[in-house]
């Protein structure tokens, strides 16, 4: 199951951009103070490096990823997800889009 | 003034991309009920058409923008908005990056 909706969020205005407009993302925040994130990864090959560990939720498309240490790519579709220790990385590699939530923690 | 975040919104997770990523919004919906986006637009000269009427509210960077009918490049920053009739277009130039509100009606 996806989710389409994230109810009674407060939302940020300005987008986050990271390689050359490959990811854009915007923040908001639950009722409850949870900082997240939604953003779509367009068609590339990228390293994201994680400071707090995430959660990486697809919410539509789809990507191959392969977590830092990690030979073995993956794929996660729209209700998967995947996570991603912190202060570590991960490759990317998307072919359409990769639409996904961004959990931290 | 900005509007850096938008309160108690039931936010959309799938991005909106347009023009090969070259503009991504995420749609929200107030408690009331009304439609909005927000969004940014990336280093680009692009044509937009409107179905409905919209406003653009700058909440960072800054854009030129040209309406239909009009020889006239304008600019629009940071705190300020432009409006567009329905089913019309605008031309818009950016040479950073434009992040916006969009308001429709």
């Amino acid at each position: 199951m996806t989710t389409k909706q994230i109810p009674n969020v407060d939302l940020t205005t300005q987008a986050n951009v990271y390689f050359d407009g490959k990811c854009v993302s915007h923040g908001f925040t639950l009722a409850d103070g949870t900082e997240k994130s939604v953003g779509v990864v367009l068609p590339s090959e990228l390293t994201f490096n994680t400071a707090a560990a995430e959660i990486m939720e697809c919410v539509a498309g789809a990507c191959e990823y392969k977590l830092a240490g990690s030979d073995h790519w993956q794929t996660c579709s729209a209700g998967q997800s995947f996570n991603i220790t912190a202060n570590s990385s991960f490759d990317i590699k998307v072919a359409e889009a990769f639409h996904y939530i961004c959990h931290y923690g």
